[in-house]
């Protein structure tokens, strides 16, 4: 289905300068994708942490109130408070915290393969609310402006916030658009109808799931009207949580989705929903098998391993290049049709 | 703070008739209160489920296809696949339950402390976001109209869903106003300036816990710009959970919001916020003691003890009449002065 850039990977922690000396970039993944100018961009997670001591865990908080903007949460890895079972995060005093500190870094293409990365982030955590950093934007154009969804992560937990730009130099805050838990948020590309739509993941305690949610908007800054759209199926790759990608694509037979879904082992897949062109509450089809798999070595090992994840991909008619973090380390593309995708789900 | 009912509990679970004669009603809780036509309304939580047979769990679940519109799941106590340590709910094959339905049902008063309960239900969960039944309603009269916003419960998640009626005899349903895992939501009494405002209660996975938030909305119906105004505090009597009760009372020293909290053992006392009137966002005080604690027998021992939850409340004046749910199982009431509240928080 999809066709991997022999350069993969386009961007890798080694070729990320740190935003500070003792920070490392551990990671540069989950990439939105835009064209501007000509350009293809992408706007990547930069994922940072000081290097890891012995017998230590630390990990950096965006702090105000510090004379460098961060501070170091710096524990005994044998500290009796701490839970730490996950690369990703840990538990300590009963509190969850991430282990890296993410922000937002452009890279730029004329070919949409090989990418410069900025040496500077674009965009850090802002307030209370992203004090844990942000993480994984979708970026779509449309009303003459770029709008960037993306997680805001905090002690407070994990929201979507929503920043616009017209111009990549200056950006409108619009604060918090979906509360704690929701993640990979996607807005349509446009008001259909009188209403603007988003998909979006909340995660619940009880009853519920890791689900693909659509809402609407009269504004894209207030969202109601929530309804679940895909459920995790048991048995199948998608078992254990999904959650949407970059903007739903239109195609003449509806809006095309890809999304990823991961099994009871964390091995993360794409896969593809259709969804009804005037009410994206009707799903048409639904992958039964994945669209892609994490095959390759950087897609199988890494910080988090067998993961293929993707926020962003551009197309030009039926050419989709699709861009991915792989193992939740480094940012990937691949080239494919959408009307192979589409024919997959026949 | 508060002087209890001498007839509590007011409503309880042997007076109340049951929608099928196979269904028992366990609990008759957390009702909304208002004021219509001279009397005092409370829509209570009327919660059912079969009469449990020895080696047996079952628990109704509204589904449209049934002829009766309910089916019951019945599981063996013994099934591998089942996990049940709370009366409240349980898990099986994976997924979460509740052990019992919930409609809302009218009662009325003309004194505001001896009520009178409708045989019928009003409002019953529907179509697939409240097939586990509609739960804990705060009701609010503004803009010439009662708005009713509820936990709408599913295998999708628990949501809040909005209704609103003029007349207690037409409803109009605007679906989910916040995605799951969201409870505890209750609307400000009209605008403040240009807004809307609401506080809420997301719950989450990762960072973050059972918080208090705030949001503001143009039209009731879509909701952004959330904030956290409260969280929990370790080693206090609200500790592991916290949310608020009814719509909060408009005072001039700021806007008073009873909420509950709970602790590790799960013991739900009350307490009280003060929130700037011109910014909900803003903190001015908070209860370090509950203003109400467990204490009567009825609050004590239930179908799940050592609770006190208020979702409603009337006011006259400084006198308040505060309506509550005791051990999840009985409505109960009490009676106390707003100036009494504030004085507690300086």
């Amino acid at each position: 289905m999809f066709q991997r850039f022999p350069n993969n990977p386009i961007l890798a922690p080694a070729t990320a300068i740190p935003t500070r000396p003792d920070l490392s970039v551990e990671a540069i993944l989950n990439p939105g994708a835009f064209r501007f100018n000509g350009r293809i961009g992408l706007l990547v997670r930069v994922a940072e942490r000081p290097l890891q001591e012995p017998g230590w865990l630390s990990t950096p908080i965006l702090d105000p109130t510090s004379d460098t903007g961060i501070r170091i949460l710096r524990l005994r890895a044998d500290d009796p408070d701490l839970i730490s079972t996950d690369p990703r995060g840990f538990t300590y005093q009963g509190r969850d915290y991430l282990t890296t500190l993410s922000h937002l870094r452009l890279a730029w293409s004329d070919d949409g393969i090989s990418f410069s990365l900025d040496k500077k982030p674009l965009l850090l955590g802002e307030g209370s609310l992203e004090s844990f950093g942000i993480e994984d934007v979708r970026v779509e154009f449309f009303d003459d402006c770029y709008w960037l969804t993306y997680s805001a992560v905090s002690e407070f937990g994990v929201g979507v916030g929503l920043i616009s730009t017209r111009d990549w130099h200056s950006f409108e805050r619009h604060g918090l658009i979906f509360p704690p838990h929701n993640k990979d948020c996607a807005l349509f590309p446009g008001r259909l109808g009188s209403q603007y739509w988003a998909m979006h993941r909340p995660s619940g305690v009880g009853p519920g799931g890791h689900f693909i949610w659509v809402a609407q908007s009269p504004d894209l800054l207030h969202w109601g009207s929530h309804a679940c759209v895909a459920t995790t199926r048991p048995g199948l790759w998608d078992s254990e949580r999904i959650g949407g990608g970059a903007a739903p694509i239109r195609t003449a037979q509806g809006w095309l989705a890809i999304y990823h879904g991961a099994d009871d082992k964390s091995r993360y897949c794409l896969g593809a929903l259709l969804l009804d062109l005037d009410d994206p509450r009707r799903v048409l089809a639904r992958s039964r098998e994945p669209i892609m798999e994490p095959v390759a070595e950087y897609e199988k090992f890494g910080f988090f391993g067998d993961v293929v994840f993707t926020n962003g991909h551009v197309t030009d008619g039926d050419d989709i290049l699709l861009y991915y973090g792989a193992s939740d380390t480094v940012t990937c593309g691949a080239r494919g049709h959408i009307s192979d995708i589409l024919a997959s789900l026949r």
